[in-house]
């Protein structure tokens, strides 16, 4: 028995409940029929090749079944079989959903949109360990917005510069100071002196106002290297890591989700490089995709836009936020990050959009306000509870003069 | 002082030996200047921000320059400066020059297209261990191209078919058996049945024809699994392992280096999903990058396509070849594998556009031979041996019919 193609259509089949469905965006290559291009797909990303085969037993259990084809959204729908995944690897499940089909020549452009993912596959990862819980388990934003500032510059401050950002904006009201992408441990600033000069001053803070505060120490290196960063900073006390997680990638991910399972800290998932592969919007992996596998993978927070505010370009926030709040089968949530480019004056348009499950974060927009950092985190966390509470900026700005400053300083538009 | 986006750019800077020099392809967002475009490129990826910010002392040393423009090739050029970057961490580097500019609104379209590594930074990677040495130090390739197959269907044969398949190639004539990509641990073929079945026809097959073979075992796993993996290949004897790199992202790929070097195991690197993020011409970041990414965190092998031949999209292969064997600060170099729609008819053009220094790997055109596995495995090694001394398809076919019969079937046409 060979392997065709045409055996990787079939336009009546009906998923079952243990399929992965799959759909893309395609536009198959000059001269090839849509059918043909389906079929390609679907063998390619499972047990097909180009060449007729001499195969037998149970392969076709295998294949992979395009069975919906949209030529007029060029959307194609793929089932695979549960039997094709390696359980719990997302390398794996990866390497078949977007792997090799990405560069087909008989397809043009190809952009993986959305999985629905089943119960079994997705019940063998990991999952979240807090999400959105982190607000009241490990800190005390109640029905707030959490807070989370990054020191600026990213990269250059020393150590004990750092920590005292940290300190006038955990005293400002900020919950979380967090590490950028680009700082983990360079001579400037080594990894264990940031970490034990930012908690000492986290504790301090802490004592100061009666709140928790949280550290996003940015843990991202070589696998092994990062697992000794992330027992290190448990053995400090610091309750968060930070994993940049595509430029990282999701084996490591994988890896220290499972150590933080021992240690009990959550894990902050920067997403630098994702525009990469998501930004063209024809070709490459969906950010509702990589949201998806990032939950899976088990991070709790996400960074995943700004519903167009800010400075960076956003895919569809406000879907993709919904996804990591809905029941994906008995997965915990994950808490979304909205960042780049905020500032208070934006904060209740972005509230609006994205509600309060959320976490704000703002850098320039706080260490760039003209009375400094502590000014500037005492004005974003009023910017945060009064648009959470419904009161608009102006009046929650007749009685906090660092949030007047801030409306005055940058307004309510997105920077360019 | 404030830093300022215009502090980052100066078009005569020149860079010195310790920078870290990136060529981004670049289209500024409407309404942006080339000079605005360049200094927020620059400065995203080192330390700038939005905002003025109120900094002191040392940061200045941190920041890229964006130094040479050409607005007719979109082509911007950036020095980072060593101190930037945490040596040794690939997630790191990638997260500067690689990380949040992809996504930012001040350009519509970029990509990085190439690095020119410096020597202090390179020499903190580990490189490969072994790169196209393999030939000899593992194989008995000698001058020839080493010769690779991968079963077909990729994924359903059973661990006994996977074995004969093994077995009947390697007597045929390949050095390499490889996994395919989404082949890891799955119920119809699991990881160690696979390992012990295949090495031991590996066995009966060096035996047999007394040449050294090798076995390109898929350890792609989360990076705890993956070491295991790594421990159990190396326990039985299996000299070389394979990661699917890009789905397994770069932490874990290093963290495999470094315990291959205590195992004196060879990695082979997979690409899947490559091409998610370098098929646009314009955007993302270059299979060229990728390339350079891969060798200096240590990989042996690396797929870089086929020159336009066969079934897979490619950049530029010849290129990016050269790349791989030039003289890149004492790494060692790292062998090409050309796959993807391969067959006997394809391979003189094959060596015509890449030399004799590579892996040629065939699936579908070894096991989709008329006679099957062996007669293609004959077939293909035949025709790298003819094609690597100068024999015309023809004359080789004339005392090898196996050869014939694959001619035949394919001719020399690229399938599509």
């Amino acid at each position: 028995m060979g392997i065709r193609y045409e055996d990787f259509l079939d336009l009546q089949y009906e998923p079952v409940e243990t399929d992965l469905v799959c759909a893309f965006y395609v536009e198959p290559a000059s001269g090839m029929s849509w059918r043909d291009a389906a079929g390609r797909v679907a063998s390619e990303s499972s047990n097909g090749t180009w060449a007729e085969l001499q195969a037998e037993g149970s392969v076709r259990d295998l294949s992979a079944t395009a069975f919906a084809i949209d030529e007029g959204d060029n959307r194609l729908t793929v089932a695979y079989p549960d039997a094709l995944f390696d359980p719990g690897s997302m390398p794996q499940v990866l390497s078949c959903i977007a792997g090799n089909i990405l560069g087909m020549k008989a397809v043009d452009r190809i952009r993986l949109l959305d999985c629905d993912w089943p119960a079994k596959l997705t019940q063998s990862f990991d999952g979240p360990q807090y999400g959105s819980s982190v607000k009241s388990e490990l800190l005390d934003a109640g029905d707030r917005p959490v807070t989370a500032t990054v020191p600026k510059p990213k990269v250059g401050l020393s150590t004990e510069q750092h920590a005292q950002v940290g300190y006038d904006a955990w005293t400002g009201g900020v919950d979380l100071l967090k590490d950028d992408e680009n700082l983990t441990d360079q001579a400037f600033n080594p990894f264990e002196d940031r970490l034990t000069e930012s908690l000492a001053r986290r504790d301090r803070a802490e004592d100061e106002t009666g709140e928790r505060k949280g550290y996003l120490l940015n843990v991202t290196a070589p696998g092994d290297e990062m697992l000794e960063r992330v027992d290190l900073a448990a053995e400090h006390g610091c309750e968060f890591v930070m994993v940049d997680v595509v430029t990282t990638g999701w084996a490591a991910v994988q890896q220290v989700r499972r150590r933080c399972a021992q240690t009990g800290q959550a894990i902050h998932a920067h997403r630098a490089m994702h525009a990469a592969f998501d930004r063209v919007p024809t070709h490459g992996v969906s950010m509702r995709v990589l949201a998806q596998v990032a939950r899976l993978c088990g991070v709790d927070h996400i960074h995943t836009g700004t519903a167009g505010l800010g400075k960076l370009a956003n895919e569809d926030t406000v879907g993709i936020n919904d996804w990591l709040r809905a029941d994906c089968h008995g997965l915990r949530d994950v808490l979304p990050v909205a960042s780049g480019g905020l500032h208070p004056g934006l904060v209740p348009q972005l509230l609006d959009a994205l509600g309060s499950t959320i976490a704000v974060q703002a850098g320039g927009g706080i260490h760039g306000h003209p009375d400094g950092t502590h000014a500037g985190s005492i004005a974003l966390r009023r910017a945060v509870e009064a648009a959470a509470d419904g009161v608009g900026m102006d009046d929650a700005a007749a009685d906090c003069p660092e949030l007047a400053v801030a409306l005055e300083e940058w307004g309510t538009e997105t920077p360019r």
